[in-house]
């Protein structure tokens, strides 16, 4: 069962952080020691050495070690249990002021500890606030740890690990307290599933998009103009321009027009919309110095698309209308959040809004897993989707039966378009049902990208209507949907995925003339392909410099260029030309040669297409 | 002689000031008059009719009646001259203290006053700050005058006039001082003149692009959002993305390149601009509340494009380096002056940004140039071309030597495209020379649009380098170019232009389809037809609608859809399709029929060549 080898899985990895614990507190006995929780991959535990003493990656050899020590011991991880003044005692007793703090406010009430830590961790807490009575402790040796479990039966069995790294951490998370040092690891059941995920983990580090970013001159960033805040080369651009192009296309197949609004509205419009009251602190304001408006720069685009709705009576046949942007929205992110494309102040929408019937929900939500469907499998991301439904309780708007009916509508969609599913209650909004997109990418990393969710509050709120068959006024239902997501943040996926290969569609530069020689007849055949090439809309470069012919393939490589012609005396005598396939595109084993107009048309056909593998 | 005709005519319009001004003393002897300049087409005179009475547009055939008294009288306008302190005492025995305000003025220091009204209509102003001796006035009849004049000889020689309406104003256009009325006329040589002058307005104002705007449902406002920050329907954001993209397009084909920006940058970048210092009062500020980041909203886009070219070496091979981007800044316009999409405050640039060596400036220019005379060849406005000259000031940046050179250069492009043009000295900016583009719109009236302007100065404040042929760092220069300027005021011209007729290509809607029933097979017949059209691209639409076939074929006519075609009986058994041609397309006499293939390939056609006439 899946299940228990998570919970096996998760107890080796939390065992492992106190036998981290323990060859530490070996080797520096006065450790204070913080929490030691499980995440992803791993766990961590954040140590205080004292004041002059510092963990550095250089001891990682020495810690490793000494855990190997206590892993070889095979002690047994024992727990006990003891009323929370006792444990008081004991950590008074024993020079842990962290673990002290902890016990005292657990003794007050479990759930304040229980929300800024990993409950888990701690000893056992009692459900609500009510006070802690008894906490447990579990021992491996002579290392005593408060903790609530569970654990592996001994220090033998806790599969294979490896330190990562040492991070500077607040205790609590929060800047005013001490700072603590947060130490990380990885772990899995076997030494061969360490081993493929420390290979992904430097794939990964080989892909970095913001790496890649740079070598490929994708996007740039300025401190002149500030973080979070990227700009797109020439080159970049063609990457956020096709792959919005795709999803705009998609859409458009299915009856979607594209609108245009400002980047900027007065707070009425969100006061309104209910924004303002509950995002007002993550936006970013905007000062008239002429007017006394106030302002704001709009950190998402459906207020704005009701007033295009708005501005004309809508009749029953009319519905559904359907809604395009892509469009810049801003958001107020903490410098220390952003990084990279991953996470910016400036984030692209492929934006849309559907206001329809509510007969006509299940139809759309189709469409729209449709269109999902396909630009996920063009990109080559496996997608699977959540169900994310309301739960029992009255955090939500709308009628429980408006609710049922719409969250059977989103299910039989997605079963229609044969999508993996999984469905969970309780993670929908309080203003609809929604789906989310998860993608796994060429490295099995799984990143959410994109949502399907449906509104019954906007249309209330901005009073939105139109007319019924029989002259009644009805409210209309909103879809939100962006395919890609934030563009910025889809390309950081896309460019790891991809390792900065991008298919023919999408490829910055998708073919690249090497000139023999710089000689005039060389080089004027090589322009004149050139304007062959773009005449029919490639993306084409001609390398004429002064270089040798193996070097200026080399760097062809490099930017990982689709194809590649070296334009010699053969070529310029009328010859046919023989293409360089980058290696992931080719299928043939074989380079053929072909004609001029034979492969720029192959080529733009491809691009059209946008096929992921070479047909030359 | 134009310029002779031009002089006679601002002397009609001038005297027609003084002989309205004439008729409001006789009908109201309390008046107190501000000043009465020439304006475009006619002329205005501010006055005060004290505190409980005002002029309205009823009484402008009572005083339209008054000035053809004075007018047949046709008594001569005679000059005087006195001391200003003569004229002073003049004034407050005439009881005109708006006069005795400006003469107190003009005695202590000429300037003072030219400033900020129209110093041709006061009183002889001597040069610089010196204090003025004496002031001329000029008298007819009863009606005497504070004035520089000049004047026609005698009231009758004033050719034709008509008085158009009445504003508030404040005094010396300060909302501090008391509010006057401002009655404005028209005026002409001829009566033939004012006349296609009267009827050109009435023209405009049928063309209105704010009412066309509601009527073709092109663009909206919300008092939400805020004035100045227009909304584009589908139908709007049709017109948005076809002139950006042909604007885009003809640029591209000389190798301009894309690029994104985002709408906001710290203030530093302005600071190193040196925008900041200028312009800093009219700006949108950014307030982040995360962080202490003092952004603003971009009003232009070169200090970002600074920064994508400066974020590689670049070597005298690599340049031109070309940007393009069709991109949206904000400038904080007070309210008052926004009107439609003439004035907004989000204003969408179709921009772009060479950096390029000296002897490449000629070739960028004249590239430029024949793009913005396909454009507006295609679109059918009357280009010319002001070249804007530095003049012998030293209020300009950048060597003597490169100025002369430069200027000649853009000169000799602008013969090359055979522009119309005229040169103006002390026109440019400080920072380089501009050639600044006027079109004429289809009822006769000017508009300037956009601009190619040479910048010295920001490469230098950037610090922009390449490296030239002999290893040297060199300095690039820039030459900024909006070949459409703003997308939303050269939308507020074109609409008028066309009437909101749009050609094929620019067309919301290309193609109506109107069924003859609501039968199934001719409702299905019709979607067939409508799946093909969108298939190949068309914008088609059909109206199913029960209503008559008459009353759909008026619908089609007032949304000025190019074809329309009956789908009925015939057309569902294989006939050919006979489209009716909206009348500003058609060339031919008589309506023929064609294929369906045909029809649709040749609508597809005329889209893709943009032309402005129908080929059916």
């Amino acid at each position: 069962m899946p299940d228990q080898n998570q919970d096996q899985l998760h107890a080796m990895r939390h065992s492992l952080a106190h036998i981290m614990a323990t060859a530490i507190q070996r080797l520096w006995p006065q450790t204070k020691f913080g929490v030691g929780p499980v995440v992803e991959n791993g766990f961590y535990y954040d140590v205080d050495l004292g004041p002059d003493t510092k963990v550095s990656e250089d001891d990682f050899n020495k810690i490793e070690a000494e855990m190997a020590k206590v892993i070889t011991g095979n002690v047994p991880f024992e727990k006990s249990e003891m009323p929370v003044d006792e444990a008081i005692a004991w950590a008074q007793g024993s020079h842990q002021p962290y673990k002290e703090e902890l016990l005292n406010d657990l003794k007050r009430a479990g759930t304040t500890v229980a929300k800024d830590l990993d409950a888990a961790e701690l000893g056992t807490i009692t459900s609500g606030d009510a006070a802690v009575e008894n906490v447990s402790f579990y021992r491996n040796g002579d290392f005593t740890d408060l903790c609530r479990g569970p654990h592996v039966e001994s220090t033998g069995k806790v599969g294979a690990f490896k330190l990562m790294r040492v991070a500077g951490a607040y205790w609590r998370g929060n800047e005013k307290n001490a700072q603590m040092q947060r130490m990380y690891g990885v772990a899995f059941a076997t030494p061969k599933e360490l081993r493929q995920h420390l290979d992904m983990l430097a794939e990964a580090k080989k892909r970095d998009h913001r790496k890649l970013g740079q070598e490929l001159d994708l996007f740039v960033f300025s401190d002149l103009v500030g973080s979070g805040l990227p700009m797109f080369t020439p080159r970049g651009t063609v990457l956020r321009d096709e792959v919005a192009a795709f999803s705009n296309e998609l859409r458009q197949r299915h009856g979607f027009q594209k609108v245009w609004t400002p980047h900027i509205t007065k707070k009425d419009l969100y006061e309104t919309s209910g924004h303002w009251a509950k995002f007002k602190d993550q936006l970013f304001l905007v000062t008239s110095q002429e007017t006394s408006d106030e302002l704001v720069m709009k950190p998402m685009n459906c207020p704005h698309h009701t007033r295009i709705y708005a501005s004309q009576p809508r009749s029953y046949r009319d519905l559904p209308v359907r809604y395009l942007e892509t469009t810049t929205d801003y958001r107020d992110e903490k410098t220390g959040e952003l990084g990279g494309l991953n996470r910016v102040r400036a984030l692209t929408q492929d934006d849309s809004h559907v206001f329809c019937r509510q007969d006509q929900i299940e139809r759309e939500i189709d469409n729209l897993l449709a269109s999902a469907s396909e630009l996920y499998g063009v990109v080559g991301m496996d997608l699977r989707v959540r169900l994310s439904y309301r739960d029992d309780s009255d955090a939500y708007l709308g009628s429980q039966e408006l609710w049922a009916t719409t969250q059977a509508q989103l299910k039989q969609a997605v079963i229609a378009n044969d999508l993996t599913y999984f469905e969970e209650e309780g993670e929908a909004a309080f203003y609809g049902p929604k789906i989310d997109f998860m993608v796994t990418d060429a490295i099995g990393r799984e990143f959410q990208v994109a949502t399907v969710q449906l509104d019954f509050v906007q249309p209330e709120r901005f009073g939105l209507e139109y007319t019924s068959e029989d002259g009644m006024p009805q409210r209309p239902v909103m879809i939100h949907c962006a395919l890609l997501g934030s563009i910025e943040r889809f390309l950081s996926v896309y460019i790891e995925h991809t390792a900065g290969k991008f298919p023919v569609w999408v490829a910055p530069e998708q073919v690249r003339l090497i000139s023999v020689n710089q000689e005039a007849v060389t080089v004027n055949f090589a322009a004149e392909l050139e304007q062959k090439a773009i005449a029919i809309g490639l993306r084409i470069t001609t390398d004429n410099s002064n270089e040798s012919v193996g070097k200026k393939i080399r760097a062809a490589e490099l930017w990982k260029v689709p194809y590649t012609i070296v334009v010699g005396e053969k070529e310029v005598a009328g010859g046919d030309l023989t293409p360089r396939i980058r290696g992931d595109l080719a299928v043939a084993e074989v380079a053929k040669s072909y004609s001029v107009d034979e492969f720029f048309g192959t080529i733009a056909n491809e691009a059209k297409m946008r096929v992921s593998k070479s047909s030359l």
